[in-house]
């Protein structure tokens, strides 16, 4: 079957539940723990592009079907030949389903059986998604992994409440499975080998989450995804609910916790079984000059930093810290130069994709545990001066 | 003596008036015709660094003495090693006066014999500036090359009010020159061989210019400069006083029309003799969508370009032509991305930077005259589709 060809997902190595794993796509091999780094409008936030995306080690880019969708229009990013091409990105590329965008942006939205009636957060005009909608924008986009269409409950709703939704979003799903096989094999599909991961949902009852995870592991999907974490619940509910769901999710498929997050809760979730990571945070705190260093964040407008001539962190190979001091980086924060943010971003996103080769050698040599602690130990420690 | 071993400019081809010239600086050499790249606050504006200048044929960045003196103040500069290990730029870098700046800023001022009594824009604090503080400013700086203070009087001013100006920048050129050689010889002095370049004045009084002209002449300066044009006049006006001037200024000295202009402004002054420019119309350009092309300049915002795959100048080598298209940059622009800012600033320096090569080839091959003509035709031809 040409499916199991393309979808080559192999564990290489386990250490308790943390998993190392390669997987190879049409857009190339992707070697996990990996986190991706979010594009947005199909541009990293902070004048990064696609061609700096190769020199800090990113391995898969994300892209927001809902953000493109509305601008410039899925159907002009086909028209231009797809995503990859569009942006000139020649690795994976994953797109979310649109769902979490027409949930949190939209203030009027009306969830139906066959899927959401919303207005555009742009102009106001009135949008309808569902399952085959979401499906038929990330083909136009032809992504190299798409996500299924589903409900993120909030985290707050009722048992009632999320039980309908995550039965709702079991029905979506088959209906996502469905709509990918028909774009999958139509002539003029940018991408005829489109990967689906399905969601994991039920906000924090383990049990509706356990019993949703069973029944997506048997719809033999090419990956899974935990969703509607990170959300508003604190990280030790998060590691709980991970701690259940993860055991239910098929081993040797791939397994993404999204939109999570900080460099410890990525640690934690690896050596939960997760292997696919996105977050905002490297490039949104980047833009406010907050920089990760391997003895905890630090902040560049801090007055302390003024005449310091040391890079970000000694030793970072990254295109910032080759080349620019703390001072100059601060000077150009403070001084509103676009630059500041474009050397912190890629700063940030190198510190996060170089944790992940880390994770990834500590897990190869079978000593994430310990590395886990040192690493978790050195970054609550602070800064040595 | 150590001034003339310094300064090596030697003017290598002539035709008509235009000079094909290079100079050795203690920064490396400048071929010229040049045009300076603005870095007004140490960096340039579209989050272009010093890295990217390197990949965009920029021989000399030009940097702001009264921005960076207000921020992040040339004191700390010096502190940190001066303006070059600051940016981590080792090519030859100018620094204006201060002078323009004091006097186009500030809506309070006090000009005197001494110099300036001004009010900071940034936060309303008293500054004075004369030119030993300018001198100072800009040693500390380290420059290559520092401008001499002067007045750029209106180009509306009374004849009277031009002539007395003028008399007193002349005055304020010795006591910089004077101030120059102090500093110069001081033992923690960042660039002992700082060079300076001294200004001609007196707005659109033909007469008053020449006179100046020959007053300067005689200081033997490592250059000089026509400063007050692009400031209102017209252009008819720009060529007829560079016409009348710049024959009276040493022709085996650099030549540098300040803050000039549009690609055809350059052309033309080229063949008025003039061999150094600057201007920020390239990247505020750029920051808006206009791009320059050999037909003309375009501007991305327009919707013709949305599904136009080309690049921003077929066959142009710049980081922006040889990875993205129109459209994806346009998509950036209309999404607010800060990445379609920098890739059109990028491609408008390299633009500029192209050009200059083009015209020394052309003076190189003795056919400047031919090549201008051909070069100002095609721009004003505008787009063939
Ligand atoms: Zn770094
Ligand atoms: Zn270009």
């Amino acid at each position: 079957m040409e499916k199991e060809e393309k979808l080559m997902y192999k564990v290489l190595k386990q250490e308790g539940r943390a998993k190392r794993a390669r997987m190879e796509t049409v857009h190339g091999t992707i070697e996990t723990p990996v986190f991706m780094n979010v594009g947005t409008a199909a541009a990293i936030k902070g004048a990064v592009s696609t061609m700096d995306l190769q020199e800090i080690k990113t391995q898969v880019e994300l892209s927001n079907t809902y953000h493109l969708h509305v601008r410039p229009g899925d159907k002009v990013v086909k028209q231009l030949g797809g995503l990859h091409k569009f942006m000139n990105w020649d690795k994976p590329i994953l797109t979310d389903s649109g769902g979490f965008q027409v949930f949190s942006l939209s203030k009027l939205r009306k969830i139906k059986e066959e899927g959401v009636y919303f207005n555009s957060h742009v102009d106001g005009r009135k949008i309808f998604m569902g399952p085959e909608e979401s499906m038929q924008i990330q083909s136009n986009l032809g992504s190299t992994i798409a996500m299924a269409f589903d409900e993120c409950p909030s985290s707050v709703a009722s048992r009632e409440y999320v039980q309908a939704s995550v039965d709702r979003t079991t029905r979506w799903l088959q209906r996502c499975k469905d709509e990918m096989a028909r774009l999958n094999s139509l002539e003029d599909t940018v991408n005829p080998h489109q990967l689906l991961f399905g969601i994991n949902q039920g906000a924090i009852y383990d049990d509706i989450r356990i019993a949703h995870a069973e029944t997506i592991s048997k719809m033999d999907l090419d990956g899974y995804a935990v969703g509607g974490l990170a959300v508003g619940e604190t990280h030790e509910e998060m590691y709980r609910i991970l701690d259940s769901v993860v055991p239910h999710l098929p081993v040797d498929k791939p397994t993404y916790l999204m939109g999570v997050g900080t460099p410890a809760n990525i640690l934690e979730a690896v050596s939960r079984g997760v292997d696919f990571f996105d977050c905002v945070y490297p490039s949104r705190n980047g833009r406010h000059g907050h920089v990760y260093t391997n003895f905890g964040k630090i902040n560049l407008f801090n007055a302390k930093y003024e005449l310091d001539s040391r890079p970000i962190e000694e030793g970072c190979q990254c295109p910032a810290c080759r080349h620019y001091s703390r001072a100059y980086i601060r000077h150009l924060l403070k001084a509103k130069e676009m630059l500041g943010m474009r050397l912190c971003v890629l700063h940030n996103l190198y510190f996060y994709n170089t944790m992940m080769e880390e994770i990834r050698n500590a897990l190869d040599e079978g000593c994430y545990e310990e590395y886990k602690q040192k690493k978790l130990e050195s970054m609550a420690a602070g800064p040595k001066d």
